[in-house]
């Protein structure tokens, strides 16, 4: 094969760099979220994830797994197709419009993952809106990104949930020009939360459009699970919200929810929707599940922001350097990536604990960390089992105790 | 909300050119394939579906469908994170060590679509290669398109297949640089089959990379259901083969099989990979019983092939216009985008028999098709039962008996 070298050196460079991925090999126990069995050298062990965004533990809820098994004996395993070409299942219909519901929005449209629902919101917005300028936070995920570059449009970028930045660059732009701000309610690698109806509100001011990622907040946060907007009351004042049916909701998938004419305009307009075989009619009816049993119940909540609280809590008091923030994440500084993974490593075989390291490009050199996702369903002696060992491998490794940044946004 | 009218706007061009595209609402009925339940203005109805790229049907086979049921009882709906983060599971990792195997490569990587397949692998891997020029046949499918332009190299088109055009591109490069044909062994709208040994064999001569896409052929051709390729006895010839697990294997997601080197730097470089989270475990245990049963059984690729033929001769003798080719895709000759509606509406209101309508921009303008796609459980008596309808159909509307192309290449 001609060009091999290009490959092994590319691959070769991450090696030299300490961060190439290795992807722990895993086999989920539905009935024992949060364990899983990993198979390493000395073959298969229980170990505690710590690192899972199933946040809520809802991909292994009964009442998902029994509704997803029943869907694939009524409807079969796959869609058959596009959404247009004999793909569009009656359960996919039911979801679109549960997920409408839940953000209060006259439509949605239903994704394979988030990375293709924010490509394809953003891109198919941004391109049919003329003369559009998109304002994007400096810290917003790939996928929108992505979503931003595909839609060839002018990018202006703003400090990270930055208001008086943000209120600049729309007073530069002008009323008169077409704005659309880019932004995530709840950033999933620092923990931190976006001022929502501040920047909804700049937007009304100043004749913006908004689209807000909740991907790591929906059926967390808000009465019914609808996410940080929910939660502070202004689902109304925001035009798009995009999420994931594959973290709180456990499932796989992503989607827009907007009123119909943005929601048909994509449908109609973004290749990566319109090429692309839909959702198996069980995922979509394990999905709906778990987001109408969220809209129900509040205990998940409850339990999870209890179980993150005594994470958080037991991590400082063991003197970790625990990255302060008011959500579910718990990021751990280590500000270096081959003693991050080193980290991971002792974790995984010393204590049977499992938290993969966070390394650039996933977050900017010098910050990297070990990011751990409380879940409902770990214990108070998960919690004390992992202080434990974090304890033995900072003081193995002998990890920074105090938080050091060298440098800010993802690069 | 601001901006309205230009979303309105866009969607009202495409009622007004009659290609608004309408979803139609199914119910796939596992124990009844190709039946399914279609939510029309009357109801819920029987149909036979005639256009399902479950080509083999194997999305509703009982062995695919339990093993499907068995994985989410023990591993839960979803994958609970990233490749990276969490999401690796060990169906996954047995899933890629059989599609790697399906086509003798060392290595396989698994994507939640074929789209992203696409999009990933051609930008990662020309992306990696300094100076790399794409030489790309003109009707690729659109996530190549995609992923060619992702990669922002240059692009070079050759014509539909053919060996001279592409030779001379190849030529007027020079072998010094680096260049990556991508091209498709069966083109799903036409149902014609690429040259692809002798495209191999340019590619040696003048030291060119290959990428085929061999998402309709995967489980239908081959000995194995190796596709085009396999059954050309080419496969070692092809640099990286990607597939679909949501046609032939009845399921969902998309891979490239290729040598390790090329896997792990499209692992460890593309956005669209990394970003995403993983196929959950179910569906990988799904599309490997798919794959593994079609690697053993030749039967549903023979029946496959007789009710292709079987209809193929049954429309021609109809007097339909089938448009000619050596694969398992029929498609009837429409050539105008309100026809082409109007006979899907007929068939699926007065004949219970759903077809979709192939309209821009999956195909060019002038050549609007009906796409059937016969499967092993489409009976005789449902071949009859079609040919009638598209003769009634064909009457009422005063269709076409003849093929007019007023345009060649997807515009």
């Amino acid at each position: 094969m001609p060009y091999r070298h290009y490959f092994e050196d590319a691959v070769g460079k991450l090696h030299s760099e300490r961060r190439y991925r290795v992807f722990t090999d895993l086999e989920r126990n539905a009935d024992q979220f949060p364990l899983a069995a990993w198979r390493g050298p000395q073959g298969a062990i229980d170990v505690v994830m710590w690192c899972s965004n199933d946040y809520l533990g809802m991909g292994c809820h009964p009442a998902v797994t029994s509704a997803m098994m029943e869907a694939v004996s009524r409807f079969g395993a796959g869609a058959g197709g596009t959404r247009n070409i004999s793909g569009n299942s009656h359960p996919v219909v039911q979801l679109e419009a549960e997920l409408a519901d839940l953000h209060a929005k006259a439509s949605a449209l239903v994704f394979t993952s988030g990375w293709v629902s924010n490509l394809a919101g953003i891109s198919a917005i941004a391109g049919l809106i003329p003369d559009c300028v998109i304002l994007s936070d400096e810290l917003n995920h790939n996928s929108m990104i992505e979503g931003i570059r595909r839609s060839g449009r002018d990018k202006v970028i703003f400090r990270h949930n930055d208001l008086a930045h943000l209120e600049h660059q729309l007073r530069a732009i002008g009323t008169a020009r077409p704005k659309l701000i880019v932004f995530e309610s709840l950033y999933s690698m620092d923990g931190d939360i976006a001022p929502v109806a501040a920047i909804a509100k700049l937007a009304k001011t100043y004749k913006a459009m908004t689209y807000l990622d909740e991907v790591h907040a929906v059926g967390l946060y808000g009465a019914r699970g609808g996410g940080i907007a929910e939660r502070d009351g202004v689902m109304d004042q925001i035009d798009v919200i995009e999420g994931t049916l594959a973290k709180g909701f456990g499932t796989l998938g992503g989607y827009l929810a907007a009123d119909t004419a943005i929601i048909d305009a994509v449908r109609s307009y973004a290749p990566s929707f319109i090429f692309t075989t839909a959702l198996p009619p069980a995922v979509a009816v394990a999905a709906r599940t778990a987001v109408r049993h969220l809209k129900a119940s509040a205990s998940e909540r409850l339990l999870h922001q209890r179980q993150v609280a005594h994470t958080k809590a037991a991590l400082t008091e063991a003197g970790l350097p625990v990255m302060d923030n008011r959500s579910h994440i718990v990021p751990l500084f280590v500000g270096d990536a081959d003693l991050c993974k080193q980290a991971s490593d002792l974790l995984l075989e010393r204590h049977a604990i499992y938290i993969q390291p966070i390394n650039y490009p996933t977050v900017a050199r010098g910050t990297e960390r070990l990011r751990i996702t409380p879940t409902p369903r770990h214990s108070e002696a998960h919690i004390d089992a992992l202080t434990a060992a974090l304890r033995d491998v900072w003081h193995q490794l002998d990890l920074p105790t105090a938080i050091r940044y060298r440098a800010r946004a993802a690069e």
